[in-house]
């Protein structure tokens, strides 16, 4: 039983995880948030406030720590006496997060590959660069550490997982499907931190096929695909941070990861990339300003957190696996189905942080209950799913599927 | 009798008078170049000197100013002792350098109109905001000032009054079309500085129609041109200086301005602007830095200066002059038709410097020889035209006409 929760970070997807775990606090115990801001910690307090989503009376508070200091954070750990901090501040952060609960033995949870700012696309697998360096320190000092907790990675994972468990004997392909059919009504924005969004697609689309990594330019392979509620979507394959863990889990299946872009996003996203706006190098005005022109297209586009009172529509998100059952060829594709205006209602928040910031806040429960208190470092499909995608189902996060039998809710109960 | 000239400014243009002030420098006189950074009119002069450009031994001297101290441009007018000023440096620059020419007495000749950093597409007529609050002044002191002595405005301007001259009794409408279709083989790029080229495009296109000011948004209005010698070609009304002089000069008259883009142009411009990259007001990114988006478009841009060696193909610009001739309907296309790779082999620019750089050097050379020293402040439309354009025919800007008769060169000598 581990108790006390530490949220890091005070975006869209921290607002999220701060309305869930509050709405489970008979469960988490006293909770704290801490960013570099203090302010939008306590922006999100009072949301959280407002909605009356604390389940038990208990303590919800604001800290201000830099979360690329290791020190900080670990002291912060300490004098909070929190058990299991969910980190959801920016990729850059990662690692150093990870060494203050490796120093003080929380259990660990993120929702993202651990990034260098000056870097993008790194070589595959992505974890073995950083994380998973980690996992002797792990082991040895019985951490739990839960890597790509969020949607994708994460519920996914748990899809793939589910369906090697209980669909498919022998996997040959795993093709995780992300579709955004909604819309915020603007010109132009991204769904989440558009410095993190581009970086997702200016170097190479590593997938895993034949048993090797293959690498592609983004935008290269793109294909149509007929969904549940979203109907057909043409989607790309992109690289994604499940690939590189799904791939040494399951290294006989193709791994690939597609995500839906319509032809105006590529439009904007390719003039931006052309002409070198998407670059993270400085460059210099004319009079002689030093200036990282991503940061510049960051300023200029809505915040994503501005999006989600207007936004309208559903994602569709899950993996088509392939392979065979009992000798014969089979598939189903699992997935969830996610409303932006729900997701707002409840939290506050548009669907993709929904999606994004309920399932580490599952993790901390199956941790705090310890279903998945392994003591170890894991990505999602090392751990049974069937707890996770359970939890979900109760959490706003209904698991469906389609195979040969037709369309249908998964239960888990 | 005028003499010594000084060119303020040392960009693409002024690359170009200075090669072709030194091919006239037996009429000229001495020669100085003053810019902000001295490095490059000395580069500027260099290449004068690797072409061996100066008609007869004489003097090219390079200066450092800063060309919005009127002070300190007025000194160098006096320390020079030119005569003479073609101002082809910043469009923001005009009236600090007009007001030290009105000062000193010297001539002024630019090409462009005066534009403030942080204001787009002002109300018309423009000139009056600025330029033509100072023709007293000049009348009083015997100052001539020529305006918009460039191409387009300028010899455009001369090709109005000549169809008026020359070969239309009641002018109707005035369409002023021009075309760049020549390939600089980049992804993206403007032709002369990003910074002033978007800045024609982001606010309102004025036209004088019906007696009117009329205000349309950028690529609302285009229309295919069958033109000599590029064919046909897609055009858009668009806000130019030269409507601004010749609507007051020719108020019968219809005035528009037509500029061609391809439709990748339009693409990329479209995605920027609406992104609000486009703008002149800063923003401030995550970081707290203040940046303004248009300076950072144009650092990742190419330098147009760097386009000259790989550009080909031509240009035609011109004017559709309609109206009456002994009662009869009638127009006539005024043009000229200029080769990129011709301009870079003569002085080392591409075509659309050219075309702008050589004709302040006629006018340079017609004050100098007293033609145009008119002692007070006009546009081009108000002045002869026929000595200007003779004189073009000879400094490599020739001018053709296509009318009832068909196509064919006209001859002023």
């Amino acid at each position: 039983m581990k108790r006390n929760v530490l949220i890091i970070g005070a975006g869209g997807v921290a607002q999220v995880v701060a309305h869930k775990c509050a709405q489970n606090n008979d469960v988490l115990g006293e909770l704290h948030i801490a960013s570099r801001t203090v302010s939008k910690c306590e922006a999100i307090i009072e949301s959280v406030d407002e909605k009356g989503a604390m389940k038990v009376p208990g303590t919800f508070t604001a800290h201000a720590v830099d979360a690329t200091d290791t020190a900080a954070v670990a002291a912060l750990i300490r004098q909070t006496g929190c058990q299991i901090v969910i980190n959801v501040g920016s990729a850059f952060v990662n690692k150093y997060v990870l060494d203050a609960c490796i120093e003080t033995g929380a259990a660990y949870i993120d929702t993202a590959i651990h990034e260098e700012p000056d870097k993008i696309c790194e070589t595959p697998p992505w974890y073995a660069n950083y994380e998973w360096k980690k996992r002797e320190a792990c082991a040895e000092k019985g951490v739990t550490a839960v890597l790509g907790a969020g949607f994708d990675p994460g519920v996914v994972n748990a899809y793939a997982r589910l369906a090697a468990d209980d669909y498919i004997d022998e996997i040959s392909s795993i093709d995780i499907v992300d579709i955004n059919a909604g819309s915020h009504g603007k010109y132009f924005a991204t769904n989440f931190d558009p410095e993190i969004n581009f970086r997702e697609f200016t170097g190479s689309v590593y997938a895993w096929q034949g048993g090797e990594w293959t690498e592609n330019k983004m935008f290269e392979v793109g294909r149509e695909w007929d969904l549940p509620v979203v109907g057909t979507q043409k989607a790309y394959m992109s690289g994604h941070d499940e690939i590189h863990s799904l791939a040494s889990n399951y290294p006989k299946a193709d791994v690939r990861f597609w995500m839906g872009f319509g032809d105006h996003y590529i439009n904007v996203f390719t003039v931006l990339k052309n002409l070198g706006l998407l670059s993270e190098q400085p460059v210099k005005t004319a009079e002689g300003q030093e200036v990282i022109p991503l940061k510049v297209v960051k300023a200029v586009l809505p915040d994503p957190a501005s999006l989600a009172p207007g936004y309208t529509g559903k994602t569709c998100i899950g993996d088509l696996v392939k392979g065979t059952k009992d000798g014969k060829p089979a598939e189903v594709f699992i997935y969830n189905v996610a409303d932006h205006k729900d997701a707002y209602n409840e939290v506050g928040s548009q669907g993709i942080s929904y999606t994004a910031g309920v399932p580490p806040v599952a993790a901390a429960i199956l941790i705090a209950k310890g279903d998945w208190d392994v003591g170890k470092m894991v990505n999602v499909e090392e751990l049974d799913p069937h707890p996770f995608l359970g939890l979900l189902n109760h959490m706003g996060l209904q698991t469906s599927i389609r195979d040969a039998d037709g369309e249908r809710e998964l239960s888990f109960d």
